[in-house]
């Protein structure tokens, strides 16, 4: 995390731009970049700093500028409220108040109502403006706002009526997808990491490959889903015959107040409910619940009840509970995905990198849904571009990059 | 599994030698071979028959002969016992009841007390004559008898040093052992499925060696294990640092009350213990319990609860029950490891087959000990044996088979 | 239960007349009863049979007659479903098919459509014929049939309106209802055992009263909320503050798939929602949901996630899975209302009896739920009705027996 | 809690003296008078301010003055390291550390080694220097050090005989009970909060007798057992038959490692495995296991599994598990029986206070252990004690208080 301009210029400066930069999730990774830089801080949680992952050749965490579009609040605030619940160390957050706040001066007003021309072009603007103020050579959005209601209408637009309709001030598009078609513009790569439509339209996807952008998605992979994916191949290579898998979660906090509402639950259960039948190949039965329980503030607990059919139909159970701090489970996560989104920026990669399908619960660009195999073609995946800058002899630089 | 010997002679006729052959999991085992051989039964459970594993040019279930050692009991009784507690179908047991007295007559006295030449020269004879009489390409011996105590006095022996002591009738040998001594002379692979000490001594393995004989172990990897295998290795590529890793099982039937024994628990519970640790590379401290709950008849309940660290240090908890039928977990993998250690034998592997970790907690022949990865190593193995068969213009077998 | 009618007739032959005759609940406990009678089975969970309610003076359970209403399928059909998936023994069924057979016969068809004089004529004629047939001094009739959606409309009928729209064929009442007027006309005590409206509505229970008859209810307290009226008042004596209390259901069978409609769910939902509020007296957040999982037949999996907080805020967790066999619970307290109301009735007991809140979610006539004190309420009564008895010089028959 | 001895005078100063005053429970305990005391914290978790058991008469929470033997550390660092883990709030202790400073200094050297007349003496002497010194009416002494192994000698002693042992220096008295002696022969009536032997021998309890001084006991009831004495009842009500209780407990903390010694656990277990049995009045397998897992600090999870057979026997299960805070779920208790002890000397209460069994695992002087029914028991003896008040004229004071 670069804060204090004043220092020996870092070799690539990225710069990391948070849709939703005052919320939990983005305190939480923007706090967490502070403190590695300042090393405050151990890399759990961080997979990125895994030797079968670093050895791609990725960007420092104090090579990260922070910046973001949000509506309201404060990061500061946000991160004394974290602390106060036990996210995250009190101390942490009285240590870096101040980078905390420079922070926060740098989020612009996100978007809020229509999706025309002007808003899309002020979005773009925003993320030009803090590269060139930063002199940063690539900036990466990460969408970590309220997940939304699924907009079936997006997905019928052509890229063509997509601009004579933003033009018109007509264009049927959710906020998380106006954010995505402005990143694009702004020539910036894309994660995804809510259940939000964002650039995951026949218009936005080809945008992005015509700009020769890559992007990541969809919806993080941070609890229940990382259960599935990591259990359903236990079943699968045992033979066992799965009837029924029932998932239930209760969460507070913001997340849980807008996944209260059942059309943007929808969205989340969703992606949820992919994972299971993806890896085993058969239809399986079983709700997807979540609940908003306001008394668990930032913690989520989920609840699964496997029933399955061994040797000669014996009936067995298994039962799963997780409680864990969504915030600490999501920010790592979102940084290792712009560190890597940011390498594959710099070799070229174009369109969704479905190599990151390790870290999603619905993989664009992928139809695996297995933790293990995913980890795996991560790591190749990661093993090449480290071979690519080894070979030029440049440690961790691709020779051209792209964009 | 061949009962009517006046049918057409099947390809490869295969013997399955029970240590154990009238307790659970051989019941069980032979039950459901019987039943799949009949086409009564789906192959739900079987490793074996799942296209990945099923290519290596296996034998066919029906084409298995059971027979084996143990003290006094009935397979037949022990069936319907499984039977009223719901652990195999009773219509199932009805319909074979005669094939299983076949099998159970051709069960042979096991040994009890000193490990001398003339019980080893028995027990030998005993598999000989099954081979002779059945006219079996082969015999595999597998060991489900109860859990013995570890045996720290067997470890010192040469094999020179071992001989000379079944001479003398002193031979510090546990059951276990003294039965694979007899196998490996009867020119017969071992698969260890308890944790028992079998041929896992300096002596045997050389005995091995010298007579070119496959074998496998140890301790089939059924219920909380493969839990463990299956989740430890999320924790790993998450970065996430686990603290404590609890585990507790309950479990009644004859294995229940064996583990009763703190002596005998003593063995099982170092095979439980040690996969946690080996797939994170880390001490992780915890208790591993098991207990003797008569009422839960051949279930086993097990609960773990594990504490890990999160990003910034944030404490998050995860718990699992799993409530199995013992004996149907293991009884499929019984006839998987037959079959895979009859194709050993019949290509010429010698030692250890390290490949076969997949079903074990205590893998002999591998340090690997996340299931996805032996999985993959199961998978590649079986995938050259199925090639090497094909190059060779008979399926499935290979062109100089061993023994 | 009396079959054979040549026998000598016992002291009071009571009949038990089921809405849902051949459903899950109705089935069991008429299996039960006739396997109890023959003393074919112990007395686990008939809470009647336990000494401090037994004194009470009830009829014994081989006095029981059972008939009712119900639409189509058989019971005797229904006891082999039961018992093939575990919840009945399958040689009790063998052994008592004839005298499943036989009460299958009493079965008249049920309601359905509207509510109208002639269809509460034929009912009310059914039970009657069925009490004359059998010369039985009562008859209890016990609604174990679907649940229904809950009835707005029906709550606003005066007991002349109603009678009035009988007439009409316009009457606004749900079946429950319009069976329990029927069973009322025909002198006949209710129990509710499901949270369909049945007699609560203020008509009915205008009824009930005009002609002295007791009635029970509403919706038999068999887990998940006998769970919550055990271990709410444990948080409230020890003065913990509960902060949220998560309950999700699933299950399977006709009533987990009666269930999965949202309409009768709500009458569920909000029965099974009261209880904690009830006993600790202040608001507490949290879902209450039920969903339909196929694959678990009669076998119903709770689990409650609790957050309280202790001494100095200190905030802590309870969690609670419960697996039990929906029917298998249900029945036997079937038994025990037949047998405490058939006693109610007798002794003169008009309305609801409050003292069998017990038994129920939602007590009808008590505002107690904590299940000790209800317990302590209802064995009391049961004295009561003891010393009644005693007093007279007549075991278990009150002098001057009302209906 | 008294700090300020400038004040008015309260009416009724009543002496705190803890046996391991600086443990976490007595540490969280002191923390929490301090805090109430000033209005610092609410009443949650203690029984003592609900109505039906304030109307006894209580003494304030802010008219306890504490003290106590300890053998090294501080109360104010003990302070700080439960606010580190969670267990009380960071704000309370840095605003009352001065306060816990002036308890620490009251701390006198606690007992080690041989049981002896000049320890004794000593011991005596210091809960007498206190009461002195801080004018109060009376000292209760409650023991919350660390659990001793069971100390069969100690039992066969008579009053006589351990006198003279003890001038011999030859007593075998553990040293809670030694406390317990030096307790009694200041005049103080104790509380014994751990599963430690303390007075319960008959020399002690004959001492208390001729002293006239009452005392309460055994081992605080917190969590498990807490969970045991609510539901056990439940299917004892039910007529369920409970066939195995498994009980898992694992802790961190000074307790767990106490009790990861097993001759300390076996005093521990046996508390814990008496409830469930002597609510059902028949023997119930399972184990009941403690094990130490450091990294859980002060908090314990307990997983308890039941299983129980219904109607027609179907076997059906429960799973509990249970998160708490040791030191934040026993200290209110603490406070709750020091107060009811003071005022059961006031009102001359001599020898075991059975009323109090609601409090504890092992409640001397009573055999009910069911937890509604000693809520029962309990809130009538307040209601007693009250009405003796009132009748007085004096709330809250009895005409001829003892001691």
């Amino acid at each position: 995390m670069v804060n204090d301009d004043s220092r020996t210029p870092p070799r690539r400066r990225t710069g990391l731009w948070f849709l939703g930069a005052r919320g939990s999730v983005a305190t939480t990774a923007t706090l967490g970049a502070l403190a590695l830089a300042r090393g405050h801080a151990p890399t759990t949680g961080l997979v990125s700093e895994l030797p079968d992952v670093a050895r791609a050749g990725l960007v420092g965490v104090d090579e990260l500028v922070v910046g973001g579009h949000d509506v309201a609040g404060s990061i500061v605030e946000r991160a004394h409220e974290l602390a106060a619940s036990g996210v995250v160390p009190a101390a942490t957050v009285a240590a870096l108040a101040d980078d905390l706040a420079t922070v926060d001066a740098r989020v612009r007003p996100g978007a809020s109502g229509t999706a025309d021309r002007a808003t899309a072009d002020r979005l773009q603007a925003d993320i030009e403006a803090f590269r060139a103020e930063h002199d940063l050579e690539r900036v990466v959005v990460v969408d970590v706002s309220s997940t939304e209601p699924p907009a079936p209408d997006a997905h019928a637009l052509t890229l063509t009526e997509l601009e004579r309709r933003l033009d018109d001030g007509t264009a049927p598009l959710p906020a998380s997808s106006l954010y995505a078609y402005a990143a694009f513009r702004a020539g910036s790569p894309v994660v995804c990491f809510t259940p939000s439509t964002g650039p995951r339209i026949p218009a936005l996807e080809e945008l992005a490959k015509t700009l020769h952008l890559p992007w990541a998605g969809r919806d993080g992979k941070t609890g229940e889903t990382l259960l599935k994916a990591t259990l359903a191949p236990m079943f699968a290579t045992r033979a066992l015959a799965v009837r029924s898998w029932s998932a239930f979660n209760i969460l507070g906090g913001g997340d849980g107040r807008t996944l209260a509402d059942p059309a943007a639950a929808a969205s989340k259960t969703a992606t949820k409910a992919m994972t299971v039948e993806a890896v085993l190949g058969y239809p399986v039965e079983g709700p997807v619940r979540i609940d908003h329980v306001a008394d668990l503030g930032d913690w989520k607990t989920a609840w699964d009840h496997v029933t399955f059919d061994g040797f000669l139909g014996t009936r067995m159970r298994m039962q799963v509970t997780w409680e864990g701090c969504d915030s600490a489970l999501a920010a790592p996560l979102v940084l290792d995905l712009a560190r890597l989104v940011a390498r594959a920026h710099e070799v070229g990669v174009t369109g969704p990198v479905g190599e990151l399908g390790f870290f999603f619960k619905d993989p664009v660009g992928s139809a695996e849904h297995a933790l293990a195999a995913q980890w795996q073609t991560l790591t190749r995946w990661c093993a090449g571009l480290g071979d690519a800058a080894r070979a030029d002899g440049h440690a961790g630089v691709a020779p051209h990059g792209a964009a």
